[in-house]
């Protein structure tokens, strides 16, 4: 049995001025920069409510998009349920792991992001 | 003055197959389609929390993508303030206004969406 659910959703900037790209979705949204510095410097979270999705945006070199995230608290299995379901696998990054929908989306599947994981994910059978 | 705040995402699928695009994403974000018949045949609606995002799956004849929309109360003041940060017009289509954000990806202004908009939407003076 592992757990899995939406996370969240990463607009992806191209480019090298990712201050820009977070001021301009910042400021569209109305949300804040997580205060404290960044843990990665491509990647800078938007401040939303604990009961709202995670929203980063990330600096890449591919063109502009933006793309989700499946939190899970076991990626291989996560990965093989959607497998299943027709993704295909892209590769593994760090700790994620890249996919490809079969409608032609990429998203990532990660580790647990939001505090009401455990409480709300969905439970899925090995 | 005017409010807006991000509504939600459409995951937009190329090709005719919205039925498949919307089980692929409905099981593998563990949600189920919203019940009724669906407003628009090219939407389908996944069943979020009052609380979570809108989320819809869209048949699209462009590239899959994924892209956000912003509620507003006030779409033409909205989509001046978005052109003030940087983003630019793309046209109407119904209702909404398709925009292009300065770092490439294409949005949409829509109108409320989330019930709790009046409650928890940012106030913009216009």
């Amino acid at each position: 049995m592992h757990k899995s659910r939406l996370a969240g959703f990463i607009i992806d900037c191209q480019g090298e001025d990712i201050e820009g790209g977070t001021r301009f979705w910042g400021a569209a949204l109305g949300l804040k920069v997580k205060p404290g510095a960044p843990a990665d410097p491509l990647y800078r979270t938007l401040d939303t409510a604990p009961d709202e999705v995670h929203l980063e945006v990330q600096q890449v070199t591919h063109p502009s998009r933006v793309h989700l995230d499946i939190e899970t608290d076991d990626i291989e299995a996560e990965a093989r349920r959607l497998e299943r379901l027709g993704a295909r696998r892209i590769g593994m990054v760090k700790t994620w792991c890249v996919m490809e929908a079969p409608t032609g989306q990429r998203f990532c599947v990660v580790r647990p992001q939001r505090s009401d994981f455990a409480a709300r994910a969905n439970s899925w059978p090995d």
